[in-house]
This record gives C-alpha cells, structure tokens and sequence, in this order.
C-alpha cells in the first residue's frame, strides 16, 4: 500500500534551491546518504573537508559541494556557496518521518479555558492544563505535562514527555524533544542558621520563535523576573540553562552546556559539548566557547574565541605533564639556585 | 475575577521577620524584582556585591540589605544580618504560583493497597504502584510514576513526570522536580570471559525530610543497602549520584555534579557544577569543591576547598600554555644544560 | 502472608557457579551485603583491593574471593578467578524485587497494527504507536512512549517514561532505564545567512541485543543511516551518543560520557565518567579514556589508555599551579636571560 518514496530530476532540484547543477539535468534521485554509503539514486554533500578523501570513490548521484571542490566531484555536482546549509534544505525533500494528523486523543486530559487552535494534535496521555493557550498546528505529544496558563506559539511540537511547567511561554514553530523540561525552579538556596531556605523562584520562562530545545534538557524558570531565550535559539541535549539567564537570537549550546544563573549571553554565541559559565557574566556576540572550557568572568570582546579544555594524551605522558606542573615552582627554584650559584 | 494580589506596608514586613527598618514605615509593597528593574511598589534585595553598583540608581520600594551597605540605599532599607535569607522568606508572601487542589484525577492509576493520606493531590495520568504510602497533603504531579511500594513522606511533592523505583522512601516535605528518576538501577556490570554481566543493584534509595531533587537528576538505587541523602540536601538539576551513596545533611550538589559509587559525603558539603568525584571516597564535612573540579582521592580535612578547574582563555593564550605545559620536560633539560655549560 | 525468602547452603552455591568453597558446605546464607554490614546470613565478596582492610572484622557467612586472598578470610570462602563476575551471578538468586506479570494495562494505549507477542507486560499509561513489533517477555512501564513502528527484541524492559522515537530498533534482553530518549533528533544545525537551518535528521537507531541504558541517557538518531550500538554495550546514566555513532560490542561509557556525532568506537572500549569526544572520530578496539578526558583526535593504538583529566587540589595550591603555567613564558624567558648574562 506503500506509495514509493518521491523522485527528482538534478534540474528540478537545482531549480528549486537555486543552486548550479554540474551533469546530467535528467538523472533522478531518491534518497540522501553519507559520500561512502551513496548509490546513483541518492544525494550526498561534502561539507566538512575531512570527507574530501572519501569523494573520489563515491558512487552518489549527485554531491552538494563548494566551488572550489567542485572538480574533484567524479559525478553530478550540485555547487553552493554552503553545501551544508543547501544539503538542508534539499534534505527536507526526502524527510519521510510519519506526521500527526490533528485531532485530540481521547487520552487526552485538557483542562477548563483552555485555547486550541485550528489543526492541533494532542497525543495520548497528554495533560493540559488550565487556561493553556494552544497555537495552530502545534503537535503536542504522548505523555507530555503542560501546567496550567502555557502558551504555545503556532506551529510548535513536543515531542513526547514534555514537562511545560506553569509561566511558560514559546514562540512559533518552537520545537522540543522529548524528556526536556522548561521551567522547573532555578537552584536558589540561601544558607540560614539550620541549613538551606529556599528562595521562591517567581519568574517564568519566554522562548522565541524557532528555538529547539534538545532531549531531556533543562531551561529553569526565573527567580525574579524571566528566562529568556530569543528567537532562533539552538540547545542540544542535556542542556542546563540556569535560572534568568538571557540567550541572544542564533546562538547555540552543544551537548551538556551548562550556563549557571544570571548568565547574559550575546547574540550568535557558540558553547560547545561541556562548556559553561559560572553566574552573572555576560558574553558578547558572536564569542565562541569551545568544548569542554569553563568561562568564570565576563567576555567583552564580540566574536573571540575561548578555550580551556585539555585533548587526552596517552596516560602516562599526561601524569608526566601533570607531575611537572605541580612540581614546577621546586624546579624553577633549582634552576634559579644553579644560576645564584654561577653567579656568584 | 483575579483578585489583585496583596500588599503589604514595611513595617509588617519589618514585624514578620524580624528586620530592621530604616524608612517608612507606612510605604506598600506588592512584589519583587531586581535592583535594576525594581519600582517603588517591588522589594528587591543586595546579597551578591557584584551588583553594588546597582544599588545607587536603584528605584526599589524597599531594599534588604545587610547593615554594612544599609548606607549607601538611596531608599527605604531593611536591614538583615543575612540579606538573601531573609529575601528568602520574604519572597513567599509574594508567591502566587497556583496550588494544586487535593483530589484524585480520574485518569490517575492507584494501585492496590495504596495508603493515601489527607489533603493529596495526584495528578492526571499518575501512576501509582501497589502498597504504596503517601503522606498527608502530598503532591503528585501528572504523569508521576511510582513504583509499587514507594513511601512518601507528608508534604512531599513530585512536580511532574518524576520516575520513583521500587524501595524508595522519601522523607517529609521533598520536592522533585519533572524529570528526576529515584532509584533507577546503578552502574554495576563485572567483566566476564564473554562480555559484561549485570550485577544485580538490590538496595533502595532513602531521602531525608526537606530534601530537593533537580529536573533530569538521577539518584541511583544501592547494589547492597540503600543510596542516602540525609535531610537537607539540595541537588540541582542533570545530577548524578551513583549507588551506595551517603551525603551528609545540608550539603549541596549543583548542576552536572556527579557522585559515582559509594562516596560518603559528609554534612555541609558543597560541590560546584560539573564537580564529582571518582567512587569509593570519604569527603569530610563542610568541604567546597568549585566547579568543574574532579576529586580522585578521599578528603579528610574538614572545610577545605578544593579546585581543579581551568578557567577559560582566549584560545591562542590558552593553545600556547598547553603546548607549553607538553614541552616543559625538553625545556628544562635545555635549561639545565645551559646551566651544566656554564658550570664547567 | 509473604513467605521468607530462600536460603541455600554454601555447597549449593559453590556447585550452582562453579565456585570452589572453602569451609562449612552446610553454613545456610540468605542474602547479600558488604564487607562491613555482612553477618553470618549474608554472602559478601571481596573485588576492589581498597576493601581488603575491611576483610578481617567480616562477619559475613561467605565471602567470594579471589584465591591469593583466600587466605585473609576469616571464614567460608568461595574461591573465583573473577571475583566480581561470580558475585554478580550469584546475587541473581537473591534478586526478590517485584516483576510485572503479562498483560496490557486497561489504560495502555495500542496503536493500530500492532504486534505484541507473548507473555508481555504493558503497564499504566503507556503509548504504542501504529505498526509497533514487541517481542515475547517484553515488559514496557508505566508512561513510556514508544512512537510507530518501533520494534522490541523479545525480553527487552523499558522501566518507564522511556521515550524511543520513530525508527529505532532494540535487540533482545535490551533493558532501558527511566527517562532515557533513544531516538531524538541530532544536533543538526546549518549557519545560514539570516541565522539556522535545521538539517533533517532522517536516519534511525539500533541498539544489539543485551544493551543496557541508563536513566535520563539520550541516543540520538542518525542524520543520514543509523546510530548503531552493537551488542552488550552498557550506558549509563545521562550519558549522550550523538548522531550516526557506532559503538561496537561490549564497549560502556560511564555516566556524562559523551560522544559526538559520527564518532565510531571499536569494541570493549571504556569511556569514564565525564569523558567524551569530538566528532567525527575512531576509537581503536579496547581503548580506555579516562574520566573527565577530552578526545580530540582519533586513537589508532587498540588497548591504550587515556587522560587529560585533573585531580583536584587544595585551592591555592591548584591556584599557584594554574598561575604559573601562565606566566611560564616570562619564566623561561627570565631564566634563559639569566643564562645569557651568565654566559656572557
């Protein structure tokens, strides 16, 4: 019953993009795959030069690739400026993955005053609470918690056990993937005479449009005031973004990026995998934090580039490193006791 | 038909808890906010110096302030030996998050045997197992699940899509936030001749009165005996606490920290963000480890702080230390040898 | 009404694993605690040397031992070359926590086409998309989501709230821990010139058989072809794999180890806690990284061991260290200054 997948023509793809077709306007493709994988049905891109030895011997239909690569392509070459940013356009031609038809499940739990807009799939066991306002074409997954008074942009989608909690608001077309959690307390404590107070966190949380928040990632509520993300915002899995900070539009934290509170960050910011901040800093535009760095004062200057992580090394050259450096003021005092010594 | 929410004169706020005021007594506040965003109907509070220079142009109602800084309020102050305590508490008169209701929801799963105390909230689509015990006034957010035979302390809530295992005992007034799993089974697996072999994780997780559970943390179940957190101990968010832990009351985990196996904390025990340690350690009581720092051996003085962490560089500053550090033995030996020249 | 738990003697349990004993064939045990806490019901074992302080106090009834420490046992032993491994067998007898029985709960919701096969459990809750394929003795938890047409191995468990998206595929005897997501999109994200262009992530997942995963962890899908865990490869807890991983058998990343997309990891390799690395990598069989270790290149040596991880020092130690290594330029530089004016 299955129709087959969809076919293209180059010219037809090249059209639709907008990008210089190099070969043959009538071959037709099917499918995308890696350079290595491709057959002549498929697509395929060169976006990151570590692949540049796998292109001579790819069989792929056709390759997404830069001009200056271009001639090394053995077959068809669909050329661009940004064969990555075209690949992902031409991709979402072949995204086959199966969509919700609209309409509430009878598992469903939707609360008093609540606003659903038109074409909106609410899934099984999903929980809506009081007041929510539901924009069209949201996709509301199984299992997914909205606490009372959420507001969900247009065309936004949760994909499956979602915890929105109460004050939560998101743009259009935001989307988040499962296990992620928007709007839990912020880490406020204050230490007393008899232990840990805790400090009520009253604010909310406003996401922009088009953000993606990755799986089982967390975005704290706001003790005084909102967290804030603005549009376009990209947060990868296991993400913690501490209670208001403020994220600048096109930035993008990679896999266990943490920003502690009150973290003000710029515009087109990078984190990379395991970086983070220590509280109320703020970073500029454009900065990049690269993997696994610990950023612990503000960056003033827009588009800089920080580091502090450690590549391994083979474990014995990295304890002989390490020895060294802790015995290092013992060793510049001996070199300096040789030097008293001849000169006196 | 929102009623507007209550305000309250300095004075009777002075009187609750036992504040110093230094201003009018008659002036009325209704909320609070930063120094920065504060008017005259917000409290706001300086407890982090870093924001001193917010104070002068500050436009808050009031400002509770320690007696050092009381001075330089260009405004009404209240005066408080520990400001963000006291702001702490205050805070909660200005808390107007809803509450759940008690009640059972229909579409809540209760087990057989459940002993249900008075004034219970239990979400939709909860989930609770046979035979277990839920204290007075608890709240089990939607899409809760608890394990047949966990216990709930009165006054315990699990804010939504919380996972409790089986043996888990939660003592009075814990909050977990959405996400958390207790009792999820630890990392035991031995080696064997074919490949690794499950080693059964048969104790139980108990948490202590006024404990505070992050989204996405996990506390994992003892291998034999229980995982403990006595009462007090507050965890952030994407925590990790492996099986066999102890941590001591009062002590505090932040985001991305990590306990593997069978670490003993003490009481008062701070670890930073991204902290941890290796298993099998002793930690003393009141020790700081600042974040991003890996402990790998036990530590025996009491209140030591201990770091590890590289604070991040511009890339170049940071590239050339490394390379640097990685060098340092052929430096030496060239600077020796200079010296052994010059000694002949 | 519960009866008590079984008891066995030493000779059953030394003949059931293949063990040798050492002492009183008829001494009954029943159950399993540590070193410290064992009395004469118990069986304790003895795996980590730092433990063996601990042998000589031990009431245990028996103790499981590797043969050059027999000796030192106070009492029974029960003599293994793999002391942890026969351990983990032999505590499989004294495994009592509750199991579910067979059947779908009257709240589970069954998609269409869906094929379930026997003896399996479905609890409260949970949400089997259209075309689901379970296997015999699967057990799936209360709340978890299984989106269409995700195949289960026979005697896979999903403990519950586990997620696993469209396309993914689990082995048999697959055990999936609370709140784990198997099957997200990757961190597919293209610079375009007004800001980001998702890249669909159009490929799946699948898992070997015997795959452990743990709470909160995330397998996320391939952008192109698959993410592939071979057979017996154990994941902890808040552990990330990104895109188009493949991890042979028998590997184990430790709880926060991350991988980035299209890394590939041979077989039996180790990752610690906090360890990870950049993308697009190989990772020779049997390598170890340790914890807190960055890889940032791949490891073309089968079997070695990698570091770049810090232990913690006391403050101002770690503090003096970090300083000097930054102002080790000026350092050298005053040193060879020294030499030259010594060699004038």
């Amino acid at each position: 019953m299955d129709s087959p997948n969809p076919r293209y023509t180059l010219a037809d793809i090249a059209d639709r993009f907008g990008l210089e077709l190099r070969g043959d306007e009538t071959h037709l493709v099917g499918g995308v795959a890696t350079l290595a994988d491709a057959g002549p049905d498929d697509i395929s891109f060169l976006a990151n030069t570590a692949y540049l030895p796998k292109l001579a011997d790819s069989r792929a239909g056709v390759v997404i690739i830069a001009a200056k690569h271009a001639d090394s392509c053995p077959g068809n070459a669909l050329v661009s400026d940004n064969p990555y940013a075209a690949y992902a356009k031409v991709a979402t031609l072949f995204d086959h993955r199966p969509r919700n038809a609209p309409g509430v499940h009878d598992t469903a739990v939707i609360g008093s005053d609540v606003s659903i807009g038109e074409a909106v799939h609410v899934g099984a066991g999903a929980v809506i609470g009081d007041g929510c306002v539901i924009g069209d074409g949201c996709d509301i997954g199984p299992n997914c918690v909205l606490a009372p008074g959420v507001i969900l942009g247009a065309g936004s989608r949760l994909v499956a056990n979602v915890t929105l909690c109460d004050d939560v608001r998101l743009g259009q077309r935001v989307m988040v993937h499962p296990g992620a959690v928007i709007g839990a307390d912020g880490f406020g404590i204050a230490r007393d005479t008899k232990g840990w107070i805790k400090v009520p966190q009253l604010g909310g949380v406003r996401l922009g449009d088009d953000c993606e928040i990755g799986a089982n990632a967390c975005i704290d509520r706001g003790a005084i005031g909102h967290t804030v993300l603005e549009e376009d915002v990209r947060i990868d899995n296991l993400v913690q973004v501490g209670h208001n900070c403020h994220i600048g539009a096109h930035s993008a934290l990679a896999a266990f990026a943490g920003l502690s509170g009150s973290t003000r960050v710029g515009r087109n910011v990078l984190f990379g995998g395991r970086s983070g901040t220590t509280g109320h800093l703020e970073i500029a535009d454009g900065v990049t934090v690269t993997g696994m760095t610990m950023i612990s004062k503000s960056i003033t200057e827009p588009g800089s580039t920080w580091a502090g992580g450690i590549p391994g090394r083979p474990i014995r050259e990295w304890q002989r490193a390490l020895g060294r450096l802790f015995r290092l003021d013992k060793t510049i005092e001996r070199l300096q006791g040789r030097d008293n010594n001849t000169e006196k």
